[in-house]
């Protein structure tokens, strides 16, 4: 039993709740000391009262298990929009008055976080960045046990407790992280302690997993790997024993598991607890004649007419005062001894511990000189190299470098290989603590790349990590990186509501290398294609958005550099995995993705001095491609026309300075594409992303991109830019179309660029493959 | 023991499997009537083998089971990417050819078969929607169990079968889709038969739950509420023995689980079979000395090298001739009697049945006039209507009216209640197998109304359901519909390639309800305001999207009319709950909606007649009502300003007519927004999303969009469209400022607007609440 009396526990509850409901309704009179009156209460009744009491239980509990074992403990809040039960346990630690000195914690701070919450100009009603001690929102549901499990890795002292609600437990995401229970090792990562809270409801009907016969239950949490341990009531004085009880149970078992864990075989079974308490515990029984408490009414404010309702009104007095108020805080607002007896203290309280405020613990990541892994390239356009494959030298070399730190690892779904980045395989393994056949390849108990075939774990997995203050990158299918649309917005909005915190330290990036991307994907076709995470992300908050399409080797590689040093930004690198020309030396590459954008003098006719005829712009490996061969054609067909060719990196550069910190002013945007003359911008993407990004420039009236245009399937390389007019003969023709007075004189030009296409369906209707003269082309010198 | 003989089973099977392996490597010479040669090998070796015999044998036996029973059966098969064995599957039982009459059922049409897999021209590698039997295409995995329920609800006689690859086992939607148990109903449901193919790899892993022990897998299942059934091995024979009889015992459980259904209490325990089987089943063994058949390296082609590599090209001729063809086709190439002694026959056959052609079984529904649940408006702006309450009126019509049809269901993550819908349930009840207790509302198990806290299910669900000819609405907060972003891409996909083939009739539209948008999170704040998937799925084919965003009540039911009623779109319609002014009666509704975009005149001060000084444009229902404030202020303070509002319901209008079907005419959009006159548009989401569809308008120059700019919080309705910039007050400032001539001879009322502003920010501080002169705003007459 506690060394910590359960009496102390329930009076640490009680404040706890008091302070919940107390941020929902109170206005003013915060300690109920006079009558409560219409005016006191809010005028907008916001917030979730039916989470809170189980959240607040879990706070008192931690608390006392921190105290006793002076465990490192991180707490994930699933439920986060019970956001008033976690303000209430980080006022009462202490924390919320040291991250935000005018709430002190007496009757007037008291006064102010009741006000505060969920008020305009207050704080948001759910467990938000604004939060101290917290890693995750909870507004949109699922990703609390994958945040906890990334939190976890690489963490081996600490303890991660995560609340699962029942409501989220019927989402996706949160049903495939179950199985993180295959991928944590108990030797170099912490422990994972899901608290699985049954209160039976979600908005208004009962969760699965509540109405589950004891047997299945139990059943289905063994099948994922767990022992599960049971804590069922309504009565308070039986829960707090029975909690405190499990919790020890747990955590001793916790300890046995890692003591075990370096000369252990097999797959520690976890524990797991399951928490099972009333919907709205201890707030109004029946409202109005109906059943309030234990059902789903409960889930926002249970009494909704206090201001005008004087019956309302006196149930909630009945209530707050059903916490005994005067018992827990002082005169003065303060908290009783008793309250914070189970308190800890400092770096250890859940409201301040660093594991919440990552940027605290983050060290630079070490990574060699890019010299070491970049490709000669003597002349443009001779040599082919496979971009991700160059880039997994520099990841490699990363990998090696924090062998003994450990914060670093590479997450996808099960792609890490066949994206070619298999050289990490020289200094990790793939992380996995199931059974092994003899024909396994790189798997290891310790390994730092992940992969499971679900992008929601896996970006939930590395949002963990990030957020306590690791590195990563995940690779991903271009198309397939949608399935984690929702979760990039919550990070994003996490990202930027962070940044104007002072207190937060600036987390690394997320960084996302999109490849096997919508050009190539000769074995899978229409399903597989999909250029619109670029359109996705950059609707988002501008300030934390960074894009970068390198076209080639060597510029993947100065971006991934650029990346991985970064801090609180999302990057997304679009890069192929197949072989592609080499056209940038490390040095020119690294100048040319410092300016983001800019002029291939090698590579136009216009020398770089005379007025362009025509602007070929480009963006993306295969676009980048296509451009330069047209570039050779026109050289060749048409060599007194003076064509510029513009390449883009870095997407945002085309922004108004205004709508984003990479944006071009307009001078410099006209100096690269005129104001006035022809820009074919063949773009890697969706066409009218670029018209949206460059709408307001000068030039922009004559500005013609091209890009794909949702005609894809299983075909060539070169038949897919044919189908979606990206191809280098279409681009002579757009050339040939737009350029004033070049339709009449070179119409036997654009004949031969038609010929060429029809050429092209002839022969990979006949042959299946690909033109040899594309199949073969290289950069003319 | 089954009727038909085991021997004449894997005749079928091992003919299916040398068609498979036929289709990825044979150019010609398909019968192997002489020695293979390098030029009877195709040039690109693509598809995947390693899923294949999986999918065959399942065929093979599903064959069978359909033959010995009559059993109207459809299969889903996961592993879509596993095409060459359903193509097979389909070829050996007709099917292909009734739908391809090309591809004959004999050598020439073998030859064909062959070559047009993954052929540019040809057929995707994927069970596409080019696939006779099928409606899941599996390239994106995650969504085949939640298809399968969504077949089976409504379908009280079929079984769908549903193979799940481990691979696809692993991803959040399938996780969470095991839970559909809890959802069908034994007596007006069908019943599906989850297979789990535990072939032991995904792409260069093992997979986690091939590599649990026995005795947990068992757990997870039953966990799910299955009873499962096992078949393991790689000895044929015995596999098939064990397999017939495993199937046996799964229909016969699942007969007397329906026969039982109508008295029975309680959720029947489902059967489940897990089949395990080696990858790449019956292929080589080893491969340059690697082992490939049961290895991760069977994933795609075994063996890579034939046409340069003699031994692989014996290898592969080996390996086509251990299924000794000469026993499975005639010397025409045409199967034999054994091959087709399991085939079903019409549309029995896997390969033909009707409910994979869901449009050949749809029905129109039965949509009541909207006379009955239209608001009266006698004048525009002076009553109040929660827009989807009324809507819940139709739905709740055709809810009633579909009592013995059993053809429309609403699918939502528990918000149909909270959406305003509630009169559904004077109708019908929300989907529920589980236990129930006393406070439960509405909760029925033949009910129509489903409601999972995962909207990947509820997507799976209606996918399934219209795809095999039924109608539904998916109901979502507007923020988190982004979570199924990729599954409505690949529906779309779907939709647009179903198109383009003629025996594919047309299935209802997917209808979306966005609703508790964006400018109306007062109790949730900034993770749940995302007004971003009009954008994302304006990316896709414009013939398969329609987006509405209908301004008020009697517009709402007026476009849901129309989404109901439609084929083959997916319908996208974002409005709110919130009480909303109603500005157009029924009839205005009407001809405004089928307009898609018209003035106001009412709302304007330039009669319809005056070219205007200014357009006050407006698409969404807080935008409208701003607009409108917007336009009463400038009629007060700047009485002869010439003012136009435009409303716009069908966004695509703004498009040019090449880019969408809806588009408008250059003439017809200047009519509207004139070629030089400033238009403010206020717009419900990011507003670049204007630009972007405008840009190619004569008055693109002139055209100011307002929007939502990721400035949110828990905060009041009207302090959201301050923060964003969209308020009446702004909006008339950007009046003053853009009008020529209006900054100085205006500057007082801009004064005026921009005290207001100020004003609205030291009431908000102080009372937490909208201005008055906001909250009791109406349209002045």
């Amino acid at each position: 039993m506690p060394r910590i009396q359960l009496s102390a526990l329930d009076a640490h509850w009680r404040a706890a709740n008091y302070l919940a409901a107390g941020q929902i309704y109170l206005l003013d009179n915060p300690l109920l000391t006079e009558p409560l009156r219409p005016e006191h209460i809010k005028p907008r009744l916001l917030g979730h009262w039916g989470t809170s009491p189980g959240l607040t239980l879990v706070y008192t509990h931690l608390n006392r298990i921190i105290k006793d074992r002076g465990q490192d403990t991180l707490c994930i809040w699933g439920p986060g929009h019970g956001g008033p039960a976690v303000l209430a346990g980080s006022w009462l630690d202490g924390s919320y008055t040291q991250t935000y000195p005018d709430v002190t914690r007496d009757a007037a701070g008291m006064a102010r976080l009741f006000r505060q919450f969920s008020f305009p100009g207050g704080v948001p009603s759910h467990v938000a960045p604004e939060v101290p001690g917290s890693i995750h929102e909870g507004g949109e549901l699922g990703y609390s046990l994958a945040h906890a499990y990334g939190a976890a890795f690489d963490h081996p002292g600490l303890l991660v407790a995560c609340v699962i609600g029942d409501g989220e437990a019927e989402t996706g995401p949160l049903a495939a992280s179950w199985h993180s229970t295959k991928f944590l090792d108990p030797v170099h990562d912490g422990a994972v302690l899901p608290i699985l809270h049954l209160n039976g409801y979600k908005i208004a009907n009962p969760t699965v997993l509540s109405r589950l016969p004891e047997a299945e239950l139990d059943a289905l949490l063994k099948g994922y790997g767990h022992e599960p341990l049971y804590v069922t009531g309504s009565d308070p004085r039986r829960v707090h024993r029975a909690f405190a009880q499990a919790l020890d149970r747990a955590l001793d078992r916790i300890d046995r598991i890692k003591a075990e864990a370096p000369t252990a075989q097999g797959r520690p079974r976890w524990p797991v607890i399951v928490l099972r308490t009333p919907k709205g515990w201890t707030g109004p029984e029946t409202v109005d004649g109906e059943p309030v408490e234990d059902t789903w009414r409960s889930h926002q404010v249970p009494l909704a007419g206090v201001r005008d309702n004087p019956e309302h009104l006196r149930q909630l007095e009945q209530w707050l005062l059903s916490y005994r108020p005067r018992e827990l805080f002082d005169a003065d607002g303060r908290p009783t001894d008793q309250v914070r007896a189970g308190i800890p203290e400092g770096t250890k309280r859940l409201g301040s511990t660093p594991y919440a405020n990552g940027g605290l613990r983050t060290r630079s990541l070490p990574i060699r000189p890019l010299e070491a892994f970049a490709v000669p390239v003597d002349k443009p356009g001779t040599t082919l190299h496979e971009p991700t494959r160059v880039l997994g030298g520099l990841l490699a070399g990363v990998m090696a470098d924090t062998a003994d730190r450990r914060d670093f690892r590479v997450v996808g779904p099960d792609e890490t290989e066949s994206n070619r980045l298999g050289a990490l395989f020289a200094h990790t393994g793939k992380a996995w603590q199931a059974k092994t056949r003899p024909t396994d390849h790189h798997l290891a108990r310790d390994g730092r790349v992940m992969e499971i075939l679900s992008e929601h774990v896996c970006q939930g997995w590395l949002e963990g990590y990030l957020l306590t203050g690791r590195h990563g990158l995940f690779s991903s299918y271009e198309a397939f990186v949608h399935i984690v649309d929702s979760m990039v917005n919550q990070h994003i909005k996490w990202l930027k509501t962070s940044r104007a915190l002072p207190w937060r330290a600036p987390i690394p990036s997320l960084n996302y290398l999109l490849t096997s991307h919508v050009w190539r994907q000769d074995h899978n076709g229409f399903s597989h294609q999909d250029p619109g995470f670029v359109d996705h992300v950059l609707n988002k908050s501008p300030e934390v958005l960074r894009v970068y399409l390198p076209p080639d080797a060597n510029t993947l590689l100065s971006v991934a550099e650029h990346a991985l040093e970064s801090r609180d930004y999302v990057n997304v690198i679009v890069a192929g995995k197949q072989p592609c020309f080499d056209w940038l030396s490390l040095d020119e590459a690294r100048a040319h993705c410092a300016r983001g954008a800019g002029i291939w003098d090698w590579a136009g006719t216009d020398d770089g001095e005379r007025t362009p005829d025509v602007v070929l712009a480009c963006a993306g490996d295969v676009p980048t491609q296509e451009v330069l061969a047209a570039s050779a054609l026109l050289r060749a067909h048409l060599p007194d026309l003076a064509v510029r060719v513009v390449n883009v990196v870095d997407i945002a550069r085309l922004m108004p300075r205004e709508e984003h910190p990479h944006g071009m002013p307009d001078h410099a945007y006209d100096a690269l594409f005129t104001r006035d003359k022809p820009v074919i911008f063949a773009y890697h993407g969706y066409p009218w992303l670029i018209h949206r990004l460059a709408y307001r420039r000068a030039g922009h009236a004559h500005l013609h991109v091209r890009g794909y245009k949702e005609s894809g399937t299983t075909t060539t390389p070169f038949d897919m830019v044919v189908r979606n007019d990206l191809d280098r003969y279409r681009l002579v023709m757009d050339v040939i179309d737009r350029v004033p007075g070049l339709a009449v004189r070179a119409s036997a030009v654009r004949q031969r660029m038609a010929d060429a296409r029809t050429r092209h369906h002839a022969w990979i209707r006949d042959h299946g493959t690909d033109l040899p003269e594309v199949a073969s082309w290289a950069w003319p010198h």
